[in-house]
């Protein structure tokens, strides 16, 4: 159970008291020292929500004040006060980022709070939370229900709305189901307005979805890449235009525009699907190169010389993070609930229910190739992030794949350059490998393809030189390359199941 | 019931007599003419084993005999005398056709012929014949049960077994379930041979397939591609190579080779397999988009501008074809037939199970929009290929949306550009669209996307001034742009589901 008057901070472990009283004192401070500026306000720290803070400081053709807003409970403060101490809440492997902060920093156009206050001083508001899918899977990870909360969504809205200016622009980048501004946010919006006695026909709503990447391109690709955006009326669109212009590279990446706010919300849970449709297929391939002694590596390697067939995936230890493992059921609810279909989207529920196995697929391979018991085996998992160079944990296929085998009594070692604590276990992850290293391992499994695990010379020297011999080291992610498999077969057992084989 | 003592050109209308006795004084008399140059055979002359002959007539590094061998049956063997009279048997958008076809009969370097001896002077063969999947489906074409008949197949190489040189080199480029080369093909090889008391360790056996495009890139489809290959040992791959080297720009296009014939034959099914899985993906969302008043076209158009996403496929009347039809069938076929799995490829088969279904999709759509019940109604459809500017019509989309309008009464006409007779459904097609507009017409459908209809100012005119106002025009596949369905609306009623909405 977690402290609720303290927040940790997942990166460093510093612990914050969350505070009782507001902060209106100083976001009238903090504007005080930007009159004449728009005010942009981003609701949501995380992922998106962080780094938009950096882009719209640091926005290309205007200058704005801008306040970032999350909640102040255990799991989110920290970033607030993280980022009003000068440190950002995000660790990722763009330089950009840190740049864009110090530049942020100099110029003292951000502030964080979590006072609500902040909705009242906007021009523009952001909204930038979470909306989660409840998935209800049994222990195989087949999914065997789920369900969307829009309450949290909601309550965001609500805030905003009981908040804000009348003439406010609310642009909507939430992910959401198709139909959420339209048949959810724009009701709602309205009603808080009446509410206030304010009028309902002057605010904006429009929805855009950024394709933003963590990673070694974070910044890049928010700011220089393709935005689709929509309004919920011509003028609403027009501001949204408005102010993608001043924040997008639009010249480069032209703004496309679509008929409503449902084409877009669609447009973004279907990108999504199409990528974990592609990657589930290959799934139910996989298991038929197996049986026929067939390097599928080898075979997608062929077939994505073909333009058409460039993207095509690759199998690993599973689909993570925030977006692939619940949009697709974002779109079925969305159709069966906001637009009373009877049929789900089949295809793309299957998609997920497959892709949720793939730990399992992993840990039995494991557990196959080892032969021995697991109990008491010391195992050391190299990366839990759900996707190389990032700290983002949310959902990875780790945390299955570590549960499997804590279940069946080994004891884990985790690794990890971008993660300090694993905020989902609520365990801390050690980034000094060389320690790590001088366990009596007896299992090494490379999760997480960060670079520093690839190409890595001193990496596989000291793997190769660690003491116990004949630990089973096993890549479910196409770390190592056939040379490092050498190496390292000479002192133990290798298995690997990506790039490795060829 | 077709006359068996007949062959007719389904390109031209012409009669031939199927013969009755041999041709080899005609081979002899063709290699009297070309001695010292090594001899290529083409098992099959459809619409890839056709074109491979004019490839290997006009090979980039080396001179050769070139024979193309078919079946002298009523549905084969006008190939056979139509390349003989100078003229090739595929009609193709692509000059690069007619251009190569000049060239090999100013050489004389190609002679067609059904007799079995040419297997016995061949020091490469081709195999390019068909191996089908016979589908049973009910009337909305859900797949209930299907079945790979593999005796054709294995009839063509056992011809080949039992007239082949013993130091042959035999390349497979059928699309076969994988497994079918190492499983089926090699034991019989070795067993014809075996009984013609020959060595059974001298011949070469490769499989390599070629991503023919039929249509204006339809010789650079194979000669200007990516080529995957491979041998059942090492002397077959160095074999297959060393040949594939002759006829395609390796420089410009490197060969990949695979493990094992098991790999390519995998690898060719999953390209189909993938290509019919993002298509079926698509149609569950479009009945989504329609549901939410969202314009997919609009939409994908705007997914598309991301690179991983460029290949996302739009839904249309349907998905036709020899390959995207059945090769995932095959897959599942195989990894249950011939690698003994109790599990077929589910998402793979679905796949087909829906994409076989478009065609009702879009019949319903006609009706339902139509209003009026369809007996008796002159219905024009404009193209039966089951893609642009190509004569093929196998399992074309156009065929079961023929036979539901059939079914209900419906006065149906025919037009194309590229098919003269409808071989499948044995109805003529005309050409002379002016002719077909002057019927009193009801409905026009526009059922590929021809070049001919596109941008095709004329044409619009024409279909303007029929004389019968108000006709019901349905573009399935994006032929009509949004100018031309203005102009269009004022005389008629159009639905169009492709690009025109945009």
């Amino acid at each position: 159970m977690k402290n609720e008057n303290y927040s940790i901070n997942t990166l460093t472990g510093k612990k914050y008291i969350i505070p009782l009283k507001g902060d209106k004192k100083k976001i009238d401070d903090f504007l005080s020292h930007h009159k004449g500026k728009k005010v942009i306000v981003v609701q949501g720290l995380g992922f998106v929500g962080a780094v938009m803070t950096l882009i719209c400081s640091n926005a290309l053709t205007e200058e704005y004040a801008v306040i970032g807003v999350d909640l102040a409970n255990s799991n989110n403060y920290w970033k607030i006060a993280s980022i009003n101490e000068g440190v950002f809440p995000v660790v990722a492997s763009d330089p950009k980022v840190e740049e864009f902060f110090q530049k942020t920093q100099s110029k003292g156009n951000l502030l964080a709070t979590f006072d609500s206050y902040a909705y009242s001083v906007a021009d523009v508001i952001i909204v930038d939370i979470n909306l989660d899918v409840l998935k209800n899977s049994d222990f195989s990870k087949t999914l065997i229900n789920y369900d969307v909360n829009l309450k949290p969504f909601e309550k965001g809205i609500e805030t905003i709305g009981n908040n804000c200016k009348e003439d406010v622009l609310i642009l909507v980048e939430t992910t959401v189901p198709p139909g959420t501004c339209e048949k959810v946010a724009y009701p709602l919006i309205k009603e808080c307005l009446l509410n206030r006695n304010l009028a309902i026909d002057k605010f904006k709503l429009g929805h855009s979805y950024e394709r933003v990447m963590p990673g070694p391109n974070y910044i890049d690709s928010i700011q220089n890449f393709y935005r689709v955006y929509s309004g919920i009326d011509n003028n609403s669109a027009l501001s949204v235009e408005k102010f993608l212009r001043t924040i997008i590279s639009t010249e480069n990446y032209p703004l496309t525009q679509l008929a409503n706010t449902n084409a877009t919300e669609m447009a973004k849970v279907l990108e999504n699907s199409y990528r974990a449709m592609n990657i589930a297929f290959m799934v139910e391939w996989s298991r038929f190169a197996e049986l026929a002694d067939v390097n599928l590596y080898e075979v997608v390697s062929a077939i994505r010389m073909r333009p058409t067939h460039s993207n095509m995936m690759l199998p690993g230890i599973g689909v993570g993070g925030y977006c692939l493992t619940k949009d697709p059921l974002l779109a079925s609810w969305a159709k069966q609930n906001l637009f009373d279909s009877s049929q789900p989207l089949k295809q793309s529920e299957t998609s997920v229910k497959i892709n949720d196995q793939m730990p399992l697929f992993a840990f039995n391979y494991l557990k196959e190739n080892f032969k021995e018991n697991l109990s008491g085996k010391k195992v050391l998992l190299l990366g839990v992030s759900y996707r190389s160079d990032i700290s983002d944990t949310r959902y990875t296929p780790v945390e299955p794949f570590y549960d499997y085998l804590t279940s069946e009594g080994a004891k884990i070692y985790l690794h990890d350059p971008y993660v300090h604590l694993w905020e989902e276990k609520e365990v801390e992850v050690s980034s000094d490998l060389d320690q790590l290293l001088k366990e009596d391992l007896d299992i090494l499994v490379f999760c997480t393809n960060h670079s520093e695990y690839i190409n890595n010379e001193s990496l596989i020297q000291s793997i190769s030189n660690i003491k116990n011999k004949n630990n089973f080291i096993f890549d479910t992610v196409g770390v190592l390359n056939k040379n490092e498999i050498n190496i390292l077969k000479e002192s133990h057992t290798v298995k690997a199941v990506g790039r490795g084989d060829l």
